[in-house]
């Protein structure tokens, strides 16, 4: 049986200060719950049906508590608009303190707002192998449930930390890493000669790449229209992000 | 004044039905409000504050009627989360009976579901400058208020037709029109020429193009994933369609 207060603290962990001070996250959906299953992640509570559970043979290992219920109860408690036969609520991992490879290229970001974004962005990352994403202390949490959703099991691979954007950049700076952002007077990505490893800075939705974070820059890129007289402005983040990784993936 | 029936019309353009037997769509926001004002489009009612009319002098004249409210109005009207000092009802342009210009480079959606897929899609077409996008019948329509917001304004410009794709495409077959489409087994889109014209088939969100479709295909192509071990296993379709445009687009 799922508790009232079961019940309770899944739906407050649509709440970032719920999940900073328990420490937990939610995950929704067979195939995201598969993942979690099959990732490192520290299981606190499964909740699903008898039927995903006989799909699932030596999964009660898998998770601190399981809890059997049936779908009309997970729909009750689930933030899902179509919920399945599963739900999860994960641990967080611990910050990694281990040092980021920087002979590899990683993303960082300069206040992502949007949830469907920065999950969009960990899925791209994933796909085109990049194993690290710094955010700004500004940037929506990852571990907020529509991110969590959007990166369709990324946010399981990919490492991720949060810190002083601009601290990091110099430090990068310092030690001669390469640090790439599209701007709109910058060089075509398609011609410019692109290094294997550097740092690749996304901007805010509205406003780009923040002045601070700008003069940190090392290699201002531009991913140039190809709309005759008055086109979009503007890329989606995610859609600029993708494009990006394609360019520094394919040389 | 905004009449109750206003507001029941404006908020029933959520149902394609209705979109359908009235011809009419709806923009929200002052920017998307604007292109509409700038765009072809012929406007029915521009529904706005003072403020909206003061800083945008001349525009009485672009719509049949203009309806000054306050913005508790237009909140109470609205469709968005968080409605700014504009919406406008808008008639959906006659199909184009124009023939398509097969010299260029063409998208063609096969069932796309999400209606921010398709909005993120005619975005992405914009920037790219694809001007034509063939839609199956059971895309989702173009003029749901969803797809239209997430378009940016791109609905103002890119020219859209359903219809039966399989016909479509044994036409252009037909006529040695290169067909390209992504499939697991296709080619390696980085080292694969392409042609300057031809259609680019994006599949469904869940199950990629379809077979009938499949079999008219000419040029299968594959985006190649750089993740190790277990990665993503798919890309969002618009981050597909992205990086096939800018790969056409880049030689």
């Amino acid at each position: 049986m799922l508790s009232k207060n079961k019940i309770k603290l899944i739906q407050s962990l649509d709440r970032k200060k719920i999940r900073d001070s328990s420490g937990l996250f939610l995950v929704e959906g067979n195939k995201m719950v598969e993942e979690a299953l099959n990732s490192d992640f520290r299981i606190e509570s499964l909740i699903c049906t008898a039927g995903f559970l006989d799909q699932h043979p030596g999964i009660r290992s898998k998770a601190n508590e399981v809890i059997e219920t049936d779908s009309e109860t997970i729909r009750k408690a689930s933030l899902q608009q179509n919920p399945q036969d599963a739900l999860a609520i994960i641990h967080q991992p611990s910050p990694a303190n281990s040092e980021l490879d920087l002979s590899k290229l990683i993303i960082a970001l300069d206040f992502i707002q949007d949830p469907g974004n920065l999950g969009t962005i960990l899925r791209i990352a994933d796909w085109f192998g990049i194993e690290n994403i710094i955010c700004s202390e500004n940037t929506v949490d990852i571990f907020n449930p529509k991110v969590v959703q959007a990166s369709m099991g990324a946010i399981f691979r990919i490492k991720t930390q949060y810190t002083r954007l601009e601290d990091f950049l110099s430090k990068a700076v310092q030690s001669k890493i390469p640090v790439y952002g599209t701007f709109l007077e910058g060089k075509n990505i398609y011609s410019e000669s692109l290094t294997t490893n550097g740092i690749l800075i996304m901007g805010n939705e509205g406003n780009g790449i923040s002045d601070e974070i700008e003069h940190l820059v090392t290699g201002k890129l531009f991913i140039p229209s190809f709309s005759s007289g008055k086109g979009s402005e503007s890329l989606n983040v995610a859609i600029a992000t993708a494009i990006c990784c394609s360019e520094f993936r394919r040389r």
